[in-house]
């Protein structure tokens, strides 16, 4: 978490410890300082801030974006007022989601209780590199298509996806998309207007900001119901009390990244690439880099190694990079390299790795010697 | 938020910004962290660790106490393996709930979402102390009741519930009994094994702990259903990556709070009175403690003044202290008020106050000043 964060969020904590929502005359302050983070973050997104939900993270944004289309509700306090699920109601057929299939788990397990709604659903696959095309969705087109979702960047292999064209493409057949921005906020800049999709999802503490907040960007007008039952805040579609000092901080951290992600990109691809050269000289060329020839986030590259990932985390303490998870049910790391053709022994020889604006060059250097020497004590022994 | 909260949660926004789920092995400090705040929540409470699910707030907490009920599940990935929803089967009666209706809305609304998964709701009601009796409840059992919720005790005018009794009543019926006790917790000592309970909710920002922090004890063995969808997380009872800081927070909270509940409660309780006869001597006895004469809260008294709420609030700024809000819908306030009897006119000149550790003497006789200022000078204009 960036030190400006941290302190933007310590007030809240003791002096400004109430809640938007109360009578007194103190409350008046945090209301003030979470329409402020709002406004920061819409800021960051290109759209309005009555058009920013805050949520407990990027899992209930996600689930929100999904579910919130499809939630059946009810008219009034009557009974005789509930809309009828989809399943019960046989003349009206089921609606029907198309869901690329390296989304996020958040995505997909809040699709695939979509179908207990009654919809249907149907998941479209990437190509090798991680790249879900626009044909792949608009093949599977059906009248009764209502929600398409795809993630505007992989977080595993960093592959950014045809956002834009898709949306252009769903919005003149009636079909809303959704779209989890969760590994791309504060690494590429993020238009909402410019993408046009009608909800995104991003999530703070993958910008420098604290855990525990997410977002979803919801587009005015759209026809959305709230996933979560109580009190009714955030425009209506969420209940609970505020999280206050992490939405101030999830502020403060938009307002910083809006500042710095164009020129943070460059800095933060060159990292990568000195990674990867370094990794590959050392190594005689013998390491593969995932979705090499697609656009890809500058921060993120998924390296095949030439031995276990796990002997080298175990070997080389000082690096932080995600191996996939060997146990069932297969992990996000798994899931993807799978999607993209990756066989078992490839998937248990890959580490995911990312940058950050506080890494450094000697840092990556020394990263590159840790790990080679890792891979090539395996080899010997 | 107690100091010592604020410093436990220190590292983890910075030099252990893991999540205990990732792979490497600075991880492992986070997990064990997390660990020693669940084990913190289980020693203050009286279950088992793994019987403790952090959720994002009370809010969250009580939505799957409810839901968690009820949801329809899915056995497997075959679309065939949905289990219909209740309004789609016609042979199988709905089941039947019962809440009492003064509970916090984010109980009463997740209560009204059960309707829309087929569910009928019945509403058990309090007499004019604020108290829900069990014969209340007893009197519309069914044969088809499986949840009955009550509070453990009421946020507005503090009346403590009958929570062991309802349980017995419940088991021996196989009813389950959710317990909403955000407001109970850290006021009096709460032990799940002695209320008997299945469910039951709490929140850290109520005892000293961090916003954006709520637990659900969920008793072991209780059949449950995730209301969040992604990597199961808590139990398999919670998607989404853990609020490390915030969980760390409430463990801290918790602990302070199994160590001071019990001789709080006393010095608690003594500054109410206090607030009571200072209020009554100087406006000649012409106010009204709502459930005077229930078992409540040690620290919460709902007072009934000699003009409206709002103007004491404006007069007095340094008074903090919760009045009803006019606007529709009714907020807590309101709908408590007028569950026990209250006329409009009642519940406009209602304040809720609540002390705490830190509330001293001296500011007791300072708002009991300012208070009878406020309302002496209202009489006067």
């Amino acid at each position: 978490m960036a030190p400006s964060v941290m302190e933007s969020m310590q007030a809240f904590w003791s002096t400004h410890f109430m809640l938007p929502s109360q009578s007194h005359v103190h409350a008046s302050a945090v209301g003030e300082a979470v329409d402020g983070a709002r406004e920061n973050v819409s800021m960051l997104l290109g759209c309005d801030p009555f058009e920013v939900v805050f949520t407990s993270g990027g899992t209930e944004a996600n689930n929100l974006g999904v579910l919130g289309a499809a939630m059946i509700s009810h008219a009034g306090s009557d009974p005789s007022d509930l809309i009828p699920s989809y399943p019960c109601n046989c003349d009206v057929p089921p609606p029907h989601a198309l869901i690329s299939e390296i989304e996020d788990e958040s995505v997909v397990a809040a699709a695939k209780h979509l179908r207990l709604l009654g919809w249907r659903v149907d998941w479209v696959p990437c190509d090798t590199q991680g790249f879900v095309s626009v044909e792949a969705f608009a093949s599977r087109f059906e009248p009764t298509t209502r929600l398409a979702c795809l993630q505007l960047a992989n977080p595993v292999v960093g592959t950014i996806q045809p956002i834009r064209e898709l949306t252009d493409r769903c919005h003149s057949r009636g079909i809303r998309v959704h779209c989890d921005a969760t590994a791309a906020v504060g690494r590429i800049p993020v238009d909402v207007h410019e993408l046009r999709v009608d909800t995104l999802s991003l999530t703070a503490h993958k910008f420098y900001g604290p855990k525990g907040c997410g977002a979803l960007y919801v587009r005015r007008g759209l026809d959305m119901h709230p996933i979560s039952f109580g009190e009714p805040r955030e425009m209506g579609l969420r209940a609970g009390s505020e999280n206050v000092p992490g939405i101030v901080g999830f502020g403060a951290a938009a307002s910083l990244t809006a500042r710095c992600v164009e020129e943070a990109q460059g800095t933060l691809e060159e990292l990568c690439e000195r990674l990867v050269e370094g990794l590959s000289a050392t190594l005689d060329g013998r390491i593969r880099v995932f979705a090499e020839h697609a656009e890809r986030l500058p921060n993120t590259v998924a390296i095949e190694l030439t031995t276990e990932a796990k002997r080298v985390q175990k070997a080389a303490r000082q690096i932080v990079a995600a191996a996939a998870q060997s146990e069932s049910p297969p992990d996000e790391i798994t899931r993807v390299l799978r999607a993209i053709g990756c066989t078992d022994r490839q998937i248990g020889r890959t580490l995911r790795f990312s940058v950050g604006w506080t890494t450094s060059r000697e840092q990556i250097d020394r990263a590159v010697d840790l790990i080679a020497e890792a891979c090539e004590h395996a080899s010997r022994s």
